[in-house]
């Protein structure tokens, strides 16, 4: 099958093939699920329902009351557009971030603010691969991850993980996955939406080494950083300044929708990524940079928000196993439930559009995580409130015992 | 040459073709010198220098009163992520603009808000065009949007258009461009940038019924709307409903750092362009969007702006002339002079330098906008205060005859 139309060749010829290529694009990019989720529990709330949101992963806090000052004074002054790559101060405090919370010396020159994490993807695959070369995701993962790269004309490879390792990631993993079928680029969450899992210290390392051996671009998703019940986040930058680190401002600093984050590049790629951004965003929004440069002076208070999530975290896993949903540990990171829900239906896509209908509660079904065995599976987000998460819990008792 | 590697044959083969494609992506990106500029501004002023600056196409001014208390209120609550195509009471009040402004029905369904006009590129280049197709566009132009093109691997043609016609694109400018090298998509701006050029509403017509003809989607960027010296602007959607529409509020509402735009999308790339959004932007910025819908109800305070810009525009042309600099007419819209430099410098990337580094006055080389003849002409922003464009012409005539 052609993936690529060639240059030459006759009009017709190339219609044809421009035809194909079309229809292959517009069936490997799929609905985002958990926002057609959210869309209709806002229909429903719209006609006057109450809809317990446990479907989109977004905390439901505002930011901190520093960052929300900090707002109201930047407009007081027109907010014109930024260098490309970022306010220096953010970039600068950004550096410091790296020296105090991880030991690692990174130059601001290598940091790009970005627009969420998701414009530092798209810089990412454009400034790091070229079209047709292949970027291995974990199955389940992040479904934007899968459209992004087949957005752009890029291929990937997909390595299962399972509840049976904790759905984490192994060295073995991807060089069983790499003999199969090859590819230039690695990306991985750690934590991990959604399940999720977090990798030690050593895992990762052992990842990033194989990557090395492998010639594979590593790219590290650690936009849950900061989100870890158990211990420290380990950052990739820790073992190599050679790879790709993706990082936001919207989970642990609750800025989701201030579309804001950041990328660490490697040395090579710094001047092509900086290249692209300047044209295919400008630069991020400038009042979102200076909330988040106010932001990460106040780590202490997001740090007792997390204190609230691993709460709820708690709650959430005992609840849902009590309720015959397969679960063997509450994960390690993030703010999700990733749970086995077979034993109540074999087509989880159906399963949550009936609850949210049903019952008002909103989760996600696994077919946006995982095309293969995401129909067992569903996500739910205890980033809401502990009240939200007691009321699911009772309305899903009555849905499923109906 | 070969543009695209083939999916099948040898691995090798494969790294090969890669290296070609990454070399030609390579050298068809091009850094934004204007941005460029800026930061070299910018960090002459951080030194304690006085910089005129005349290089970026952005206003001075803040946005409206009423958009910054907008800001304040939606800060009570948290900002999280909106529908992909934006939040429902923006899209309505869009629609309801083309109704007032254009006299046309346009559905909120096919309105899709974007991070600035930016996102609105990617996401019509990426679901209304394959790879390897290609997109004209005027030549001068937007920068941009040929680094975008390249960027997402589809292939451009440039149709020159000359002083001579006012800079303006005509339908048989380009029939002669078709014939010599088809194109599948046209992207053409009124007020263009860099020349400040507008189509009138027979000329925009027959462009249309030539891309209609000659089955090429038209793409119309009407950024500049609203910022018109001579007259109202015409929309595509006055003509057509078949054709892409990107726009911003960066210009003519003085938002360029809040990063928020809007697309208006044929039937035919609704789903499609929604189900990109949500993987590759998941929503543009909710705290712009709030400041954009209020934006809207302050035209009139607009407007008294750009009759501001309307008295710096003949401030400009005149004092631009007086220097030797070549312009037969200021142009009619937007917040630019594109001038000819040709009497002073052969080089204009290397005057604009000099003019920034020796006179403290920063101006855009035309190389940016025209990779051809670009070395003659250097584009000047009026979009900045009256007393900014007056000492930047003192300070010019200090250099120019020194």
């Amino acid at each position: 099958m052609r993936l690529y139309a060639s240059v030459g060749g006759s009009v017709a010829g190339r219609r044809e093939e421009q035809a194909d290529i079309e229809m292959m694009n517009a069936n490997s990019i799929r609905p985002f699920y958990a926002l057609e989720l959210m869309a209709r529990g806002q229909a429903l709330e719209a006609q006057g329902r109450s809809v317990c949101h446990l479907e989109i992963g977004e905390p439901g806090g505002k930011p901190a009351d520093c960052v929300l000052d900090a707002v109201r004074g930047c407009l007081d002054r027109p907010m014109g557009y930024t260098a490309a790559k970022g306010m220096p101060a953010l970039r600068e405090r950004l550096s410091r971030y790296y020296a105090e919370q991880h030991g690692v010396d990174v130059s601001p020159e290598r940091i790009v603010v970005t627009t969420g994490s998701s414009s530092g993807f798209i810089l990412t695959f454009l400034a790091g691969f070229a079209p047709g070369q292949r970027i291995a995701v974990t199955r389940p993962g992040y479904p934007a991850y899968l459209n992004i790269i087949a957005s752009l004309n890029l291929g990937s490879v997909e390595i299962p993980v399972s509840p049976a390792n904790g759905w984490r990631l192994t060295a073995a993993d991807i060089e069983a996955a790499y003999e199969k079928s090859p590819f230039e680029g690695l990306l991985v969450a750690s934590p991990a939406n959604p399940t999720g899992a977090v990798l030690e210290r050593d895992e990762l390392a052992a990842i990033i080494a194989c990557c090395d051996r492998l010639g594979v671009r590593f790219i590290s998703d650690e936009i849950y950083h900061g989100l870890n019940y158990v211990g420290g986040d380990a950052s990739a930058l820790e073992f190599s300044h050679d790879h790709v680190i993706v990082n936001s401002f919207s989970k642990y600093y609750c800025m989701t929708g201030w579309r804001i984050g950041w990328l660490v590049l490697p040395e090579d790629l710094i001047r092509r990524a900086e290249m692209m951004a300047q044209s295919l965003f400008i630069s991020a929004s400038s009042v979102s940079q200076c909330a988040a440069l106010a932001a990460m002076e106040a780590r202490s208070e997001y740090d007792a928000r997390r204190d609230l999530y691993a709460r709820n975290r708690l709650i959430l896993s005992d609840g849902l196993k009590a309720l015959g949903f397969g679960l063997a540990e509450p994960s390690d990171g993030a703010f999700y439930a990733y749970v086995d829900a077979s034993s109540f239906t074999n087509d989880t896509m159906d399963f949550c559009l009936r609850m949210l209908d049903q019952a008002g509660v909103a989760a996600t079904p696994g077919q946006d995580f995982d095309r293969t065995d995401g129909h067992k599976y569903v996500r739910f987000s205890y980033a809401g409130t502990q009240e939200t998460i007691e009321m699911a819990l009772e309305r899903m008792r009555g849905f499923l015992q109906p």
